[in-house]
């Protein structure tokens, strides 16, 4: 991935806190997903579009899915990063953003992340077409076809589920006065439990949002026993509430 | 408070998440704790005390209370913040710590905080006297008595009590591989639920940690229906693990 080519980029210094990061010492999944967000809402404000002016159209940026990398090499609290991110492309329903965590001097690439944003009315809560004054700012090409994320494969009835329930809680909640989609991680991460997460590592991932997680509600966090395909260990993830699922995601891992 | 005075000062600047902001768009209490231990490391670190030479003397710093006042006026996500803090004074056991947040200008105080600091032996887990080499470079007194924080009135038998359980969560440890004690807020008060949380605001609050919460426990947080006292809105809380109690706050309401 060329980081600079194209349209309208934006890059922000970082100074990675103790409480972004796990107890490896490196930011955890649902802080990088906030830290990106963050950078994204930067540009967007750099280019003149606040939060107020896009609720002014009366809708609002929901994010469909990410998918992304990581390096082995990561970043340490204390460490300044570099958060960067540009509008790779739109059509009249989807545009996708793409963001890096690198180190200051851009030598090392931490992780690559892709994320698809859809456009939805605030009051139907449905999915709208973009409005053409919040996206041509970023100068980021109209195309046709907007290819979507590979969707994460089901877990099936013969998978042997390990599965956790988590209340949500106030403090989940952002200003927006919703779930706040990054918290997502660490449910879906946590029934993997201390001991498979401090001795693995992340290496790529795919997360699709299907039905938002509301305020009060409980969600069921289920993942299959890591499975080895093709030498690579792999985990298939379900965000359920009753009998809707509300995402999933696959995650690719290493030894660590 | 005069926040230059007397010993060695620290202050660093602080962008303001959104993700370290609730939905009043303000820090929440957790994340406004965990930007003050951040100052504080890196006020150590700045006097070449990073966490591998104190932990050289197989101890650790370990934050046996906080109490503090926030003004009506919050910062806001987005804002460049200044987080400050001065090593007050010390003894044998004891070491406090004031901590602040302004705006860039110091013209608004936005939270003062006080801090005691007592140091653990990391094997036997217990309270040691304070390393001579770990408190001299913050050139702050040495004093006989230290005044101990005020501490917050207990839940009585009588009080209808609120409750909530918490399961400890992966991410809730950080990279000292323990409950980052920051947590403790959020499980503190998610019980008062949204309504109260959205139309009140923090006023003055004491918290003390009496045992440590551990990985893999379930807290339960309780706290008494809100109580006027005095014209002061008051709200007691205990976080317990089976019978033993790990902490005690007491908090101090107005309304927003």
């Amino acid at each position: 991935m060329d980081l600079k080519q194209g349209a309208q980029t934006y890059e922000m210094p970082h100074l990675l806190t103790y409480y972004e990061c796990d107890e490896t010492g490196h930011p955890s999944m649902s802080m990088l997903l906030s830290m990106i967000s963050m950078a994204s809402d930067e540009h967007s404000m750099s280019l003149g579009m606040d939060t107020k002016l896009v609720q002014q159209t009366g809708g609002t940026w929901v994010v469909s899915g990410y998918e992304g990398e990581l390096t082995k090499e990561q970043p340490t609290f204390g460490d300044t990063v570099i958060l960067g991110t540009r509008a790779v492309a739109y059509n009249r329903f989807f545009a996708v953003r793409e963001f890096w965590l690198t180190d200051q001097e851009h030598h090392i690439v931490y992780a690559k992340i892709k994320a698809i944003f859809v456009f939805m009315n605030l009051t139907t809560r449905r999915m709208e077409s973009i409005p053409p004054e919040l996206i041509t700012p970023y100068q980021s090409p109209a195309v046709k076809r907007i290819s979507r994320l590979k969707r994460p494969a089901k877990l099936s009835a013969d998978d042997e589920v390990l599965q956790k329930d988590y209340q949500v809680r106030y403090f989940d909640l952002d200003a927006n006065h919703h779930v706040n989609n990054a918290r997502y991680f660490d449910w879906l991460l946590d029934p993997l439990g201390r001991d498979f997460l401090r001795h693995h590592r992340l290496r790529k991932f795919s997360l699709q949002y299907l039905r938002e997680v509301r305020d009060g509600e409980t969600v069921a966090s289920r993942v299959n026993q890591p499975q080895l395909v093709d030498d690579q260990l792999l985990t298939r993830h379900e965000i359920k509430v009753a009998d809707g699922v509300n995402a999933v995601a696959g995650i690719e891992w290493d030894n660590c």
